[in-house]
C-alpha cells in the first residue's frame, strides 16, 4: 500500500494561475469568445493539469490492460473466456479496434496482462503485470484478496511509471476482459449507492435471459461480501478485477505526473470510481471520453460529474473512446497554441454595445 | 441553371449492393456487431457514397466560403463586416481556427470569396468567384437577384470540379460572413415552416436587445419578399446569401462526384436544406459534423433527419465542426478497412444462445 499512499500523498490540485493565463490568451483568439465551446474548455483544463498556458500535446500513450473473470463460469458473458488471451495477441499484432484508432491519432498502445486466466507468450510488446490466472468466481469467493488489489493498483501505477522516460504527454485508459461489465456494475452500483439492474446492461451482447441471470449474479456476490462503500479497496477486491485494478493505477499516477488522462468507456469509469474515492484530486485530471451504450456508465459519469465529449453509441472497450478523446484534447491545445489573436491577425474585435 | 440542372440530374442514389458487402465485412470484425456505434453506420455510408466497400480517405478538403450581408447595416450582428475580408485574409495565413482544425486532420483548406463587401487583395490560394460586394439589405430590397442566386450555386459547383483533379475523397463545408446567421434563420423558417424566432439565436453574441431586433428584421423581410416555400431558388435570391448559395453548389457537386460531405454548423445547414430541395437524392451524402449552440441547427437537423456526430456546443463557423466531422468519418472507414476478421485473428465468435 506504501506505493499508492505515496502516489496519493504527491497529487496536487490544478495550476488555477495557469488556467487563468490560458483562458486569457483564449479570449483574445480570432472568434467570439466561447464559440469553440467545449474545446476552449478543455484546452483550459489541460494547461492547468500540465501547469503550462500553452501546452503541446506529442507523445500520447493509451494503456489496454488486460484481466479475465471467474463470473464467467456462470454465463455473465456472451463470449468465452478465451477471447480475452486471443484478443490480446491480437493487440500485439494490431488487428484490433484499438490499434487501428491509435494509429490513427498518432498514439502508442501499452498492452498488459493484469490477470489474464492463462499463460500468455512472452511479446516484445506485452507488459507482463499478471496479478493471477484471472479473479476467483465472486458469486462463491472475493475476487480477489486485499493484497491482490492493492498489487493490480501498483501494477498500474508502475505501467506509468515505466512509460514516462518515452514521453506521456496525455494518457488514455483501456481495458480487455471477458466478462468485466459484471464487476463493473457491481462496484457502480456499491461505489454510487444504485440498485443493481439500472448499472447493469448487456455488455458484448446478452439476450434478455441472460441479463437477468448477470443481474441475480451480481446481487448474490454484493450480498454474499458486503463490500464496505467507504472502503475502495475493499470494494474492488471483493467485486472488482485485476484489469480494473490497473486502470486505478493509471488514473492515480497519471494525476500524480500531471497527465492529462482521458477515460474510456464502462469499465475505466468504474475505475474511476475507485481512484476519485482513494483521493478526490483526481477529479479535475480526468477527461470523459464517450458515453457508453452500457447503461450503467451514465451513472457514473454522473456521479463523478463527467460529461462526456462524444456520444457515438459505442461500447467496446479496449481504449476506443479514449482514443477519439485523445484527438480532441490534441484539438483543443492546438486551437490555444497556434490560433492568431485579434492584435495578431489585425481583426477588429466585437462592438460594445 | 443549365450546371446546375446538369448536376441534380446525375446525382445516383448510394450503392446498396457494395453497402451489403462492407456490412458483410464490418460484422465480422473483431468486436461484438455493432460495438463501435456510429463509427460502424458511418463506415457503411462512406462505402455506399463511394462505390467502395473498403473506401480510404485520403485526400480531405475543408472549403470555407465567404461572403457579406447587407443585414449587418440593421445591428443584427455584433461584429462589423469589415471582419468579413480581415478573417479571409486570416484564412490565408493559416491563423484562424478553421487553419489549425484542418491541419490537426490533414485536410486542405480552399478558401473562396462568393461575395465579400470590398475588393480582397489577390492571393494564389485565395479563389476568387465573386458574385457581388455583398447581398443587398433584404429589408428593403431582396437579398439578390435569381441570376446572382443560380451564379453563387454554379459557383460552387465550379470550386469542387476545380479540385478534383488534386484529389477530393471527402469534403467539408465551412463558411465566413458577418451577419449570415440572419438570412440562415431566415432560409430555415421557411424551408421548414417554424416560426421566426424558434430558428433565430444569437449569432457571435447578440445581447437580448439584439436578438428581438434581429426577429423583427428577418419577419420584416420575409413579409415583404414572401419567399415560395416550394422553389429554393426563390428562397435563397430574396433571403439567402452568396456563400450560403456556393455551399449549395459544393453539396450538389459533392454527390454528383460521389464524394462524401461533412455539413458544419447552422449557415452550411441552411445551404443543406436549399439543396436537399433542389434534389432529395442529395440527402444520403450527407454526414451531419455537430450541433451548433445557434439555435436552429437543432431544428435544420431534425427536418433534414441528420443525427450530429458531435456536440461541443460549438458555433465558429467556418468549417471547425466538419474538420472534426472529417476525422471521424476518416476513422470510421479505417476500421473497416484495417481490423482483423475474426478468422484473420483465430479469435472466437459469440457464444450462439
Amino acid at each position: 500500500m506504501k506505493k499508492i499512499n505515496e502516489t496519493i500523498a504527491a497529487i496536487k490540485p490544478l495550476d488555477e494561475r495557469v488556467m487563468a493565463e490560458a483562458q486569457e490568451r483564449q479570449d483574445h483568439l480570432t472568434k467570439p469568445q466561447g464559440s469553440l465551446g467545449r474545446l476552449e474548455s478543455l484546452s483550459i483544463q489541460v494547461a492547468g493539469i500540465k501547469g503550462d498556458p500553452r501546452p503541446r500535446i506529442k507523445d500520447k500513450v493509451i494503456f489496454t490492460l488486460a484481466g479475465d473473470h471467474g463470473a464467467t463460469q456462470e454465463g455473465v458473458s456472451a463470449y468465452p473466456s478465451e477471447v480475452t488471451p486471443q484478443m490480446v495477441y491480437n493487440f500485439l499484432r494490431g488487428g484490433a479496434g484499438i490499434n487501428v484508432l491509435a494509429r490513427h491519432v498518432g498514439a502508442r498502445v501499452v498492452v498488459a496482462d493484469l490477470g489474464v486466466a492463462s499463460l500468455l507468450e512472452q511479446h516484445p510488446h506485452l507488459k507482463e503485470k499478471k496479478v493471477a490466472l484471472g479473479t476467483q468466481n465472486m458469486a462463491v469467493r472475493p475476487a480477489m484478496s486485499r493484497e491482490q488489489a492493492i498489487r493490480s493498483i501498483e501494477a498500474g501505477i508502475e505501467l506509468v511509471e515505466e512509460e514516462l522516460p518515452m514521453g506521456v504527454d496525455i494518457l488514455g485508459t483501456g481495458d480487455m476482459g471477458i466478462g468485466n461489465t459484471t464487476p463493473s456494475s457491481a462496484i457502480a452500483a456499491v461505489m454510487t449507492g444504485t440498485d443493481v439492474p439500472t448499472v447493469t446492461g448487456r455488455g458484448t451482447g446478452l439476450d434478455d435471459e441472460g441479463l437477468e441471470r448477470k443481474v441475480r449474479f451480481i446481487r448474490k456476490a454484493l450480498e454474499i461480501h458486503r463490500p464496505d462503500p467507504k472502503d475502495p479497496i475493499d470494494i474492488l477486491s471483493k467485486v472488482g478485477g485485476f484489469e480494473i485494478g490497473g486502470i486505478v493505477g493509471l488514473i492515480l499516477a497519471g494525476a500524480r505526473y500531471r497527465v492529462p488522462e482521458v477515460i474510456d468507456g464502462f469499465i475505466s469509469g468504474a475505475a474511476a470510481l475507485i481512484a476519485a474515492s482513494l483521493s478526490p484530486r483526481v477529479r479535475p485530471y480526468l477527461i470523459a471520453s464517450h458515453q457508453s451504450v452500457e447503461r450503467g456508465h451514465r451513472v457514473i459519469l454522473e456521479y463523478l460529474n463527467l460529461k462526456p465529449l462524444l456520444n457515438l453509441d459505442m461500447r467496446l472497450g479496449e481504449g476506443t473512446g479514449a482514443a477519439l478523446g485523445i484527438f480532441l484534447a490534441e484539438a483543443a491545445v492546438r486551437i490555444l497554441d497556434e490560433m492568431a489573436t485579434f492584435a495578431e491577425a489585425s481583426v477588429s474585435e466585437k462592438i460594445e454595445e
